[in-house]
C-alpha cells in the first residue's frame, strides 16, 4: 500500500491514481466536484466498497473536502461564505444519520496550548450550546425547533493520561446523544491546505499519531452512535515537504533536459521513506507548520464553529 | 441559619461564633491551629457531628485552611514552601482514604477563559500525569512506587451544556480511579484571602452557584469513591464588601461617640473618605473589577477599533 | 473640591450638581443628550471656561460619553451599531482638529497582561495601519483618500521603567504625526459602566493613578500636537461600591421611617440581606475580583499543582 | 556570494568553508569552541577584518553561539544552567562596551501574537526593570550596585506602521541609555537549532526579512550607542529543509552506489535557488516552524531573560 502521509481522502485518491497510473476514477470510488463562488472548491469522494477501502485506506462512506482560498486574509463576509459551505455539506451528512430533533454531542479534540493542535478546543468555545437551557430553562427556547447540542474538549492523552475513547464512551453512555460531531487537526501533504481546508466524513476518526491501537478509533463501532468527523489540516511532515520538493525539483531538471535514467527511476520510487530514513538519525523529521498558523487557526475556527451552529439548528 | 457568603469552613465558624456570641468552641466542631514558618497559618476545623453540620452548614469531615501571606509577591522559594504545606496536609487526607498505589483522578473545575474561574484548568496543566505511561510504557516508571494519576478539565455547564457530575460519573465508571481530587474556585468573605488561601476538605463539593440542585454534588455518594476538594477563594461579592465595610464604618463612628444625629446627616456628607480611612489600615481598598471583564473587553475592543478605523478614513 | 473617584466628565457633573443642590446646568458647562437607537445614549458635556474647569476638575474642551446597553451579550450587528456611534462622534472631534489627510498616531495605553488594563493594547491589534503601506507600497492605496495611520502600545511604567510621555515624545518628534489618539482604561463610579461606556475627549489625558506628576500629562502642551483621548471604564474602587451602597441603604431605611435606634442596632443584625435587597433592582451585585487576580492565580497554580504532585507520590 | 539563508555566523562560516573546500579557518575569522557541561556548546566566531566580513556577510565583531541540547524537555536546574552560560558571555560583551553603572535599554523585537516571532516580547516581560525605581523610589535600591535597566517591545512594522529604528531612535534620544540590548528571532539552516540556540553579537542587527533597506539597521551607526544583539533561531524556510534533505538524500544514494555524474554535479550547485524557484509559483515557500514551538519558546524566554538579568546587575 502507498504510504500516504495524509488524512485527506482526496489527496490519497490523487496519490493512488498517480502511483498506479490511473487516468479515470479509481475502482471502488466515486468523485464529484463543485465550486461555491470564486474561492471555494468542494470535492466529494465516496468510498463505495472494499476495493475503494483498500485503495486509499479509508472506511466506506462519504469524504467531503472544502478548499477555501486566501482564508488567511479573509474578510468577515468571506469567512461567513466559507462557513455556509460547511453548513450545507454538514447538514446533508447530519440529516442522513439522525432526525432534526436528535441530540448532538460536539467534541473538540486536541491541545489548546499547542498552536497547531488547538483548533478543536477553539471551535468548542464558539458552539451554541442548548442542552442545559432546554433542561433548566425550557421556556427560553422553542422545543419544537431547537436541537439539544452539548460540547466537550476532552484534552489529549499526554496531558490527561486517559484515552479519548475512555472519556467519550463514559459521557456518551451517561447523556445519550444520538450523534457525535468530532473536530480534529489532520496531517496533509500540502502546505497550501494548512488551515485552509475542511474535510467532513461520516465515518468517524482514529485520533492522534497515536499508539497504533485500532480499538481506540472513535466510530459507531466503539461509541455505539454515528460519528461525523470534521478535520482541518494543520501539519505537514518535514520529510513530506522534502519529498514533494524533490518531485518538483526532478521534474524541473527533466524539463530542462538534464534527464537521465536514474532520475526517471527516482520519480517512481517512494522517496519519502528514503528521506525519512535519512532524517531519522538526526531526529530531523519534525512536524512543521507555517509561521502564520495562529491567524489561520483563528479564521478556520470561526468557519467551522459557524458551520456547526447553523447545521445543527434549523 | 446565618447566610455565610463564604465557602470556607473557618470563616463560617467565626461568623457563627460572632452571631451567637460564643467565646469558646462551637458545639460539634473541633479546631486546631498551627504555623509553618512566618508566612503560613494552618487551621484545621473538624465537623464532628450533626450539631456541627447544622451550625456551619458543612458536612461531617475535615476542613483544613492554609493561609499564605504575601503570595502575590512571593519568590520561588516561598512558593515552594507554601506548596510543601499543601503537600503535607493533602498527603494526610489521601492516606486516610486510599492506599499508596491506588489510582487518582484529578479534576480541575472552572472556565479557563474567565480569569477568576481559571484556577482549576490551570492547575491541571501542571499535574504530572502517569496513568498513560504506566499503561503504554511500563518500563519507564517504577511500578512499585509510582501511583497512577490522570486528570481532566470537564469545563462548566454554561459552555458544555453538561452537568459536571454527568461527565465525571462517566469517566469514573470507565477508568475506575479509587479517589478523586477536585480543584475549584471558592467565594470568601475576605479580599485578603483572594487566591492566597487553600482549603482542603475530605468531604467533596457542590459545584458552582449552580441550579440549587442537591443531587449534583460531587461526593462519595454521587461518584461512589472518596472525593477530596481543594478550594481557592477567587471572588468576593460586592454586597459583602459593602456590608463588611459598613460594619467597620459604624463601629468607628460609635467609637468616636458620634450621635445618631450624625448618622442621619451621613447622606449629605462624603462618606467615601471616611470609609477609605477606615479601610486603609487593613489594606482593604483593593481595586475591584467585575468577573465578566474578559468578555466585555473583547466586545469593547471591536467597538473602539472599528470606530477609529472608520473615523480616520473618509 | 469634591473627590469624584471617576474619570468621566458626565459622572463628575452629576456629582457636583448633587453635592451643590444644583437643579439646572452647572455654570461653565453645557450639556446635551441624544439617543442612537434603543441601546445607545450619547451625552456631550462641554467645559466652557475656568468656572466649569473648577467645578468638575476637567480641562476646557469636549467630553462625549457613549453609554451602550447590554454590550456583554451584544450580537455582531449591535457591536457594529455601537462602533458606528463612536465613529460619528470621533470623526467630529478629529475634523475640528486636523485636516482629512493629516497623519495620525494611535496609542494604546495599558498592560496587556492585566485583564482590566489590557483594553488599550488589544485595540491596537485591530487598528488598520496604513503608514508603512503608503511609504513602501504607495501604489496599493489611494493616496488622495487614505490617511496615514500608525500605532504603538508603549507599555506601562512598571514594566518598561520609562514614562509613557518619554516614549511618545520621542516617537512624535521622529515621525511627525499631526494628531495623537490615545486609548486608556478609566475609573468610574458605576459598575454598570464597566467596559460598557466610551468617553471621547479632545483634551488629552493624565495617565495612570501615577506619581502625581503634572508634567507627565499627555496633551498638546507636552506632545506639541492635539491629543484625543478615548477612555473606557474598567475599574471601580471597593470603597466606592461600599459608599454608594451605604447611600442607597440609609435612604431606604429613612424612607421606611426607621428610627435612629434602628441604625444603632445595625451592627448586630445581618445587613447583607438588606443591602442585597437594596442592590438587587439595579442589578448592582456583580461578583467582583481584585485587579491582581491574574498574577495571584499563576502563583497559586504552582502551589496547588506541586502540592498534588508531591502528595500523590511517595 | 553564497546565499546563506541563516543569520547565524557559525552556520555561515561552515557553509563558506564547505562551498570553498576550506579545511582550516577562513581568512579573516578566528573561531574557538568550549563546552559548559554535557548539554551546552559555546562557539565564538570573531570577524577580524574586511576579508572575514566579505566571506560570511557579517560585520566585524564578536558572534557567540550557545547551543543547548534538549531544551524542550529541560528541567528547572537545566534552564538555570543554560541561562548562566548566557549570563557569562553577555557580561563579557557588556563590560567591553560600557561601565558597570551605565544605563541599559533592553528591546524585545517581534510580534507577541505570532508564536515563532514572540520571543522578544516574552523576554521583555521577565526583565528586572530598575530605571523607574531608581528615579521615583531611590531609597529602595542600592544606587552603588544597581544598574539602571529599562525595556520596550516596539512591535513590528506590519502592526505599527513605524520602522523599529524610528521608534528606538526617539526613545534613545529621550532617555539616553549607554547601551542597547536587542532580542530578536532569527532564521537558521537547522531545525535542531530552533529555539535551542542563542547567538550573542556586539555588532547590532538588521531586523526582519525586511524591505532590504540598509539604513534601517539597528547599530551604533544608526542609534549612536553600542548595540548587543541576542538572536534565537525560530524559523527555517521550507526550501531550506528541502535543499538540505536533498543533500542528505543524494549522499545516501551515492553511498549506496547509485552514483552518476549528474548527482555529483548536483551537490556542487546551489539547489536552494532551484528549489525556491520551483516552489515560488505556488507560494509554497512558507517559513516553517516545528509543532513544539510554543513549549520551546517558553523555555528559551526564561533562559534569555535570566541571562540578561544577571548580566546587567553585579
Amino acid at each position: 500500500m502507498v504510504n500516504f502521509r495524509t488524512d485527506l481522502a482526496l489527496e490519497r485518491r490523487d496519490l493512488y491514481k498517480k502511483a498506479n497510473n490511473i487516468a479515470e476514477e479509481v475502482e471502488g470510488l466515486a468523485t464529484e466536484q463543485e465550486t461555491a463562488g470564486e474561492d471555494i472548491n468542494i470535492t466529494r469522494v465516496k468510498v463505495l466498497n472494499e476495493a475503494g477501502e483498500q485503495a486509499i485506506g479509508k472506511k466506506k462512506g462519504n469524504y467531503i473536502t472544502i478548499d477555501i482560498k486566501n482564508l488567511k486574509i479573509a474578510t468577515e463576509p468571506e469567512i461567513q461564505k466559507a462557513s455556509e459551505a460547511v453548513t450545507k455539506e454538514l447538514k446533508t451528512l447530519i440529516n442522513n444519520l439522525v432526525g432534526p430533533q436528535d441530540p448532538v454531542l460536539v467534541v473538540g479534540l486536541g491541545n489548546l496550548y499547542v498552536t497547531p493542535d488547538a483548533l478543536g478546543p477553539k471551535v468548542i468555545q464558539d458552539i451554541d450550546i442548548t442542552r442545559h437551557i432546554l433542561e433548566y430553562m425550557p421556556d427560553v427556547l422553542d422545543k419544537e425547533t431547537t436541537r439539544s447540542v452539548c460540547a466537550v474538549s476532552p484534552g489529549v492523552l499526554g496531558t490527561t493520561g486517559i484515552e479519548t475513547l475512555e472519556i467519550l464512551k463514559g459521557i456518551v453512555d451517561n447523556i445519550h446523544p444520538k450523534l457525535v460531531i468530532i473536530i480534529d487537526a489532520l496531517a496533509s501533504r500540502s502546505i497550501e491546505r494548512i488551515s485552509s481546508t475542511v474535510q467532513l466524513a461520516d465515518t468517524g476518526i482514529i485520533p492522534g499519531a497515536g499508539v497504533g491501537n485500532q480499538r481506540k478509533e472513535l466510530t459507531i463501532e466503539t461509541l455505539g452512535i454515528p460519528v461525523i468527523a470534521i478535520g482541518v489540516p494543520t501539519v505537514v511532515e518535514a520529510a513530506t515537504i522534502a519529498a514533494d520538493s524533490l518531485d518538483l525539483f526532478i521534474k524541473k531538471i527533466q524539463d530542462e533536459a538534464h534527464s537521465n535514467d536514474f532520475l526517471n527511476q527516482l520519480q517512481e520510487e517512494d522517496k519519502y521513506e528514503m528521506i525519512k530514513e535519512v532524517l531519522q538519525p538526526a531526529d530531523y523529521n519534525f512536524i512543521v507548520t507555517p509561521k502564520e498558523i495562529d491567524e489561520l487557526i483563528e479564521n478556520m475556527s470561526s468557519v467551522v464553529a459557524r458551520g456547526i451552529n447553523f447545521a445543527t439548528q434549523q
